[in-house]
C-alpha cells in the first residue's frame, strides 16, 4: 500500500477551500444562498454566447480547436489591450498583455515565480482566499497589513516595510472580495508612491471594478506605477467564469518568468475560449451587456442594505460598496458567526463566516460575508431578516 | 526598479520548452515541418464540434458556462468511467475520474502534491519533455531509467529501487514521446509486479493509446496494478487540444490532495469544454470519429517508414510504431542532429533533435524526432530526402 509519506511537505499546509466545502451544503434544494461569490447565471449573455461559438467556428475554424501560444491567442491579447487603455488607464501593447486560467491562473504563476519558501508576503487582512490558496503551495509567510472601512491603510504599509523586505504585497483594490471595500483615490496614489518609493512589487486582482453600481470609476494602481505593479483581470465576472479565461499585465521583468511557468502547468489556456472572449470585446458585446447586469445587481445590493438596516441590531455595522458582489457585517466583538452559520443553515439560509478570510486563525470570529448576487431581492430581505432573529 | 532578485529560486532553473521555441521558428511560411508534436486539424471533427456547441447549450444552457466543482463535470466523468472500462480496462467509478486542464495539468498537479525538494524521480530516458517541465519547479532529482526499443527495461527499474526510493517513476508506455515505441505485454506484467513488490507509485502518461495503426491494443500498466498507478489520459489527440481537456484516474491516496492541488491553480478546467466533450463521448462521436484519425495517419507512418528505408544511411536505426505521432531515429556515435537541424531549416525542413528529451545535457547529440502526422506523404518523403541528403 502507498502511504502518506508519499506527500509533498508543502501539500501538508494547503487547506481545503472552507468556501467551496460551504457551497456543497448549500446547494441543497430550498436553501437561500449569501454564501456564493459567483454571477447570478441570468447574468450570462447567452444568445451572444451562442452567436459567438458560431462566429467563432466560422471565422478560425479548426485553429480554435489547435494548441496555441502559451502566451495567449493573439485577437484576445489585441482587444484587451484597446479595452485596458479606454476603460482602465493602462497602457500596455498587446504583446505585454497575457492570457491566464481564469485570474487563479495568474496568482498562481506568480505565486511560483516568485515566491521562495519563507518569502514574506503582505496581504491586506481580511483577504481573498483564492489568493491564499494560490500562494500557500509555496511556502511563504504571511505580514498582515492593516485595514479600515477605506481599504489598505498606506502607512500600515510603510510600517511593515521599514521593518521587512516584503516580496510583494497582494491587494484586491476595488470592491474588495470579501469586505467590498474601495480603496480611495488618494490612498492609491499614496500607496503607488510607496512602490515606487520602496522598489517593491504589488499584485493588483481586479475582478469586480466593472461592477460599479454607483460612483465614479477610479483609476487601478497599475495606472499609477506601471513598473511596479502586476494587474490581473478577468472575463468571470462580465462574461463567464466557466470558460476560465483571465489576464494580466506584469511588469517587464515578469514577463518571460511566468510564461515559463505558464507552460509547466497547462501549456496555454483554451483557445477557442479565448476566441469567444476576443469575439466578446472585438463585437462589442461587453460593452453592451455590461448594463444589463449592472441593473440587474444594483437593486439587489440596495436590498441588501436596506435589509440590513431595517433588521440588524444597532450594534453592527457593515460596509457600504459601491459595487461588486459583497458586503461585509462586523458584529460586537465576542460574536461567533461560524455557530450562527450552523443555526442559519438549519433554517435555509447560507452566508460566509468572516474567519475563513483571515491568514491566522484567530481573527474575524465576528465577522460575516453575504453575496448580494444570486438571490432576489425579496429573498434577500427574508435573508437578513431570518438571520437577525438568529443573532 | 525591480531586481532580477524578485524571482523565486526554484524558477531559475525551469526551461524554457526548446520544442515550443522551434516551433515558432518552423511556423515560417514554406517550411515542411516534422518538428511539432500536434495533431494535423484537419484531424479535428469540426462540423461535429459545430453541432456540440449547439447540443450543449440547449441541454446544459447557463449551467454549461458557470463556475464547476474542481474535480470535474459530473456528466464527463461519468461517460470517461464507461469509455475507460470498455476501451482501456481500467475499473474507475466515475467519482474516481477527475478532470484537468489537459494532461499537462494533471502532471503539474502531481508534481506539485507528491515531489518535495530532492526526491527522487525515476524517467525512462528519452522521456517526453512536458513531463520535466511539469515537475523542474519542484526541485526533484532525477534517475535516468535504462530504455532499449522495446521500452523501459524492468530489471533497470528493479537495480534503481534497490539502491535508491523513488517518489515514482514516470512512464509514457504506449507510442512513446519521443521514441514511438510501445512497452510490450510481459514487460508491463512484469512491471506492475514490480511496483506492487516495492510499494511504489507510477504515472503512467497515455495520450497515444487510441492512434493505433497495426498491432492488438494492450492493458496498461493502471489495469495491471491498479493501486500503484496514477493513469493520465487526454481529449487533445482524438477531439482537440485546443479545448485543454484531460483526466486521470488516481490511487485511493491522492484523490484528496489532487484536487486541493488543483482549486489553488485554476479552480477548475472549463465547464464548456468539459460539457463539448462529455457530449463528444455520450454520442458516440469519438467511436465514429476515431477511425477517420486512423486512416488519415496511418498512410503518413508508413510514408515516413518508406522514405526512412529508401533515403536513410545504412548505419542509422529507427523505431518503427504501430501507432502514435513520431519515429525516433538515431544515428551512430558522434552525429550532430543540432548542427542538421541548422542545416535543414535552412533547405526548409524542421525536426527535433533528439537530445532535448533527456534529463542530462550530455545524452542523446545523435538523435532525432520525427513527427509524421503534420506532411502529407509526399512531403514526407521529400523532407526525408531532403534530410538524407544532408547527413
Amino acid at each position: 500500500m502507498l502511504t502518506q509519506s508519499l506527500i509533498a511537505e508543502r501539500t501538508a499546509r494547503m487547506r481545503v477551500n472552507a468556501i467551496r466545502e460551504i457551497l456543497k451544503v448549500v446547494s441543497q434544494p430550498g436553501m437561500i444562498s449569501l454564501a456564493g461569490g459567483i454571477p447570478a447565471p441570468e447574468s450570462f449573455p447567452m444568445n451572444i454566447i451562442r452567436e459567438l461559438t458560431r462566429q467563432v467556428i466560422d471565422t478560425y475554424g479548426s485553429k480554435a480547436f489547435q494548441y496555441g501560444p502559451t502566451e495567449g491567442f493573439g485577437p484576445l491579447r489585441h482587444h484587451l489591450a484597446e479595452h485596458l487603455k479606454k476603460k482602465k488607464d493602462i497602457q500596455a501593447a498587446p504583446e505585454n498583455v497575457f492570457i491566464s486560467s481564469g485570474s487563479q491562473g495568474a496568482l498562481d504563476a506568480a505565486g511560483k515565480a516568485l515566491i521562495s519558501k519563507g518569502d514574506k508576503i503582505g496581504m491586506a487582512s481580511p483577504t481573498y482566499l483564492g489568493a491564499i490558496q494560490a500562494f500557500d503551495p509555496y511556502e511563504p509567510e504571511y505580514v498582515a497589513l492593516a485595514t479600515d472601512e477605506k481599504g489598505l491603510i498606506p502607512e500600515s504599509l510603510k510600517t511593515v516595510l521599514n521593518k521587512n523586505p516584503l516580496k510583494f504585497v497582494y491587494l484586491v483594490p476595488t470592491f474588495q472580495n470579501p469586505t467590498g471595500r474601495t480603496l480611495p483615490m488618494e490612498r492609491r496614489e499614496h500607496i503607488a508612491a510607496i512602490l515606487t518609493q520602496y522598489d517593491v512589487l504589488l499584485i493588483e486582482d481586479d475582478p469586480y471594478s466593472d461592477l460599479r453600481y454607483d460612483g465614479s470609476p477610479l483609476k487601478p494602481l497599475k495606472a499609477l506605477a506601471p513598473d511596479h505593479v502586476l494587474y490581473i483581470g478577468t472575463l468571470s465576472k462580465v462574461f463567464s467564469p466557466g470558460l476560465r479565461v483571465g489576464f494580466y499585465v506584469p511588469p517587464a521583468l515578469l514577463k518571460e518568468w511566468l510564461v515559463v511557468v505558464k507552460q509547466g502547468v497547462d501549456l496555454h489556456t483554451s483557445t477557442f475560449n479565448q476566441a469567444l472572449a476576443s469575439e466578446y470585446l472585438s463585437g462589442n458585446h461587453l460593452e453592451q451587456h455590461l448594463p444589463r447586469i449592472i441593473a440587474r445587481y444594483k437593486p439587489k445590493k440596495n436590498a441588501m442594505l436596506e435589509a440590513l438596516a431595517n433588521h440588524f441590531p444597532t450594534d453592527f455595522i457593515w460596509s457600504r460598496p459601491e459595487g461588486g458582489m459583497f458586503v461585509w457585517v462586523e458584529g460586537p466583538p465576542g460574536y461567533d458567526m461560524e455557530a450562527l452559520y450552523h443555526r442559519g443553515i438549519k433554517k435555509n439560509v447560507a452566508f460566509v463566516p468572516g474567519k475563513y478570510f483571515f491568514t491566522d486563525s484567530k481573527s474575524g470570529m465576528e465577522t460575516m460575508r453575504l453575496n448580494f448576487t444570486m438571490a432576489d431581492e425579496a429573498t434577500i430581505h427574508t435573508a437578513i431578516h431570518v438571520l437577525s432573529k438568529l443573532l
